[in-house]
């Protein structure tokens, strides 16, 4: 490792404070008995019909991972609040629980299970914070390229999204939830060495304003790049810009391929068709046009409903950062211990008791409704669970899934989603999950209505 | 390190795949000469008067270690598109340019560059997209908590983000960010470990859940907190839940000290009106009320408006995410090279051309505009520059300074704020940025009116 960019990566201390001092005080009453919680999505977040599920994997290997070092144990001594006796505690802690989860790439909806986890309290508490991040951010950003891959239906798109991420760990998460969600490529090139995505890139203004003329800046880029290439055109005039690449790659002739020009200013659609029909006269027709540009799923399905003639879509702020909707608000909830189901009360955050699991209903490929029932209940007929497990006593029960098993998973789950739930805009009526008799009669015995 | 979490964390490769392509043109052509690039914000956020800079230390640690390793290059060379003079390039290459930059904790405006880099072109164009992650969201949060700063007023706030953060960097960022804009604490225990931030954390409705009566609880967790402890009283009703902590105040005695109480549901403004009530009529007026759930500027500004009396807020997602701005959406535009001055005409993205400077002009303690030079004019009479050298060849000039001090530097400018700007909306009169007579006729010689 050349560098490390803000101090240790045991990312096992990025909790809440409040997880270590709730520990403490569970220790100290011996309270150490195994509690289960759930991560859900009280809602879906304005706009969305569905969400998609991404982030498993790498909360698995955390899990797997998770242990404070001696440095770590050293800190939380320094803040003089914890005894020798937790921090001896702490420092043997590993995660010893039992976990089960929606595959990566399946529908969710509100108030379904993405993880299950049935812990020892302390363990199960204090790898919340690491689980809520990781899971709600990738499921996010999945569920956001989800909407671009609707919103561009013959088109294609790539993550331009690296630098308005978040910091290093959104642009390599965002790179992979993007890609599960149906994203094609990603400018990240970390994102390519980790995770085996495929690249994408083009070239800046930069590069063709380092030349004394744009025509030089193409012609060079070409000799270097002679094929699969593609040529930025609005550095200065994108319509001037679309002529002088047909002229260079007239002039270059066979030695070279362009496969693309990229626009990223000025009025895309009204811009694409100009650009499309220089192409066209230039005996060009294979070339495509490639529009980017502060792109989301709203502004795709505006060009597409104006007939834009764009190959492909370069996404990329609003992509990674989730744009409309910044985070998922997912939350992790304690619902059992060892004297039973557990539910919590507070205005508006109510929640459903008991270990749960989720059946779909589908038929003729598509999704009718969820059932959720509690998670010991006879699994219905014509159904199929979708919480499976995935960790026995902290030790994975599957290799991790290669992604490309998670892309085609979501493209499949996209393709059964009924015409409603397609809209880029909130369904009249939304995906139905019901709940379990037992469920309800669990529920409302202990004061909602489920 | 016990851990990696994804992968490894030499992240000199998190970069747009389109700086390599470029770089290789640069290189096959023989063109290596020093560009300067400018960071900058097109236009402040939509509600915003000013932006906070903040993440230069961390641009400067990754500039300081930048370098790609062998699995790095063996990478590359795997996608065939590199040859293997270009790919021992990049081997060797380190990062040996000039940065000045405007210190953490200062304001800035709109085109105003935050950092300003004079490398060779391949070296300054492939640090760009950590530069732009790095620096644009950690100005971002910096902002945004300068602005619940400002909100708050008398009360002071905590950061609780990092479950909603988009992963473990943006939590780390978060919480440095939102301490340098005025936070006064972390519930992120590695931010605390890392970067020395002050720890805040309560406890979870879970722990309240865990016990029969919520009265243990309270009893349970001042046993194991004597001193400035916070009970959260709101998980089954919030003004039963104050009057339980006063009676287990009252019944623990001398033994306990509370600090504060924490609602975090249900009509909060209303509800610490009670809870205050209740506490005052217990005799513990000393005892805080802490309220969090879903909070940004705009809600604190209207509990203060409504008379709340809530001395503390928690703020997560809308603080860590950025909420209603989740991108700065900042931009590292080439401003010159070897041949002079370069801008760019995009529609909408045109830029100012040359490297330049930026004086900030105040009086009775109040920032009263600035302008933005070429960076070699002479200095104009009664300003500050507020680009610094920070690093020379490569080399940091100064030490990695203390995060108080930026801590310090962003009282000082949201203290210099004059009324008008420290609206949570746009003001009618946004602050003044003046060009100079020599910017103005270099951008207008090239076509754009400065």
């Amino acid at each position: 490792m050349a560098m490390e960019l803000v101090g240790p990566r045991n990312v096992s201390l990025l909790t809440d404070f409040y997880e270590l001092t709730m520990g403490a005080s569970y220790f100290e009453h011996g309270m150490q008995g195994r509690a289960t919680f759930e991560l859900f999505a009280r809602r879906l977040p304005e706009r969305r019909n569905f969400l998609l599920a991404c982030g498993t994997e790498d909360a698995l290997d955390f899990l797997e991972g998770f242990s404070f070092d001696d440095d770590d144990i050293a800190y939380l001594r320094s803040l003089d609040v914890f005894d020798e006796k937790y921090l001896a505690h702490l420092r043997d802690l590993r995660f010893t629980g039992d976990v089960w989860a929606i595959p990566e790439g399946e529908l969710f909806f509100a108030d379904e299970p993405l993880l299950r986890i049935t812990a020892p309290v302390i363990e199960a508490q204090i790898v919340e914070t690491f689980l809520l991040t990781c899971m709600g951010f990738q499921s996010l950003i999945a569920s956001k390229a989800a909407r671009v891959t609707l919103a561009c239906g013959d088109a294609s798109f790539v993550d331009f999204s690296p630098r308005r991420d978040h910091g290093p760990d959104a642009a390599l998460w965002a790179a992979r939830a993007s890609y599960i969600g149906g994203a094609t490529a990603t400018s990240n090139v970390l994102a390519g060495r980790i995770f085996g995505i495929p690249l994408s890139g083009t070239m800046a203004h930069s590069y063709v304003m380092s030349f004394d003329k744009e025509t030089d800046a193409f012609r060079c880029f070409l000799e270097t790049f002679p094929r699969g290439t593609t040529l930025l055109i609005d550095t200065y005039d994108t319509v001037e810009g679309a002529r002088r690449a047909a002229d260079v790659v007239r002039e270059l002739g066979d030695r070279v391929q362009l496969r693309a020009v990229r626009l990223d200013s000025g009025d895309l659609p009204a811009l694409a068709k100009e650009v499309r029909a220089i192409l066209e006269a230039a005996g060009l027709p294979e070339v495509q046009v490639f529009a980017s540009g502060d792109l989301d799923e709203y502004r795709i399905a505006e060009f597409r409903a104006a007939g834009a003639p764009i190959d492909a879509y370069g996404v990329g702020t609003q992509l990674g950062t989730g744009g409309d909707v910044p985070a998922l608000g997912a939350v992790y909830k304690l619902v059992a211990d060892e004297d039973g189901p557990k539910m919590k009360y507070s205005t508006g955050k109510a929640t459903l008791p008991g270990p749960k699991q989720v059946y779909r209903f589908e038929a003729e490929g598509q999704v009718r409704h969820d059932l959720m029932t509690m998670a010991d209940e006879p699994a219905p007929g014509g159904a199929r669970p979708l919480l499976e497990p995935v960790m026995r006593e902290g030790h994975r029960i599957r290799e991790r899934e290669p992604l490309i098993a998670a892309k085609e998973r979501a493209r499949a789950s996209l393709a059964s989603l009924p015409e409603a739930l397609r809209a880029l805009d909130e369904a009249a009526t939304p995906y139905e999950v019901q709940h379990s008799a037992e469920l309800q009669r669990l529920a409302s015995s202990r004061g909602v209505h489920a």
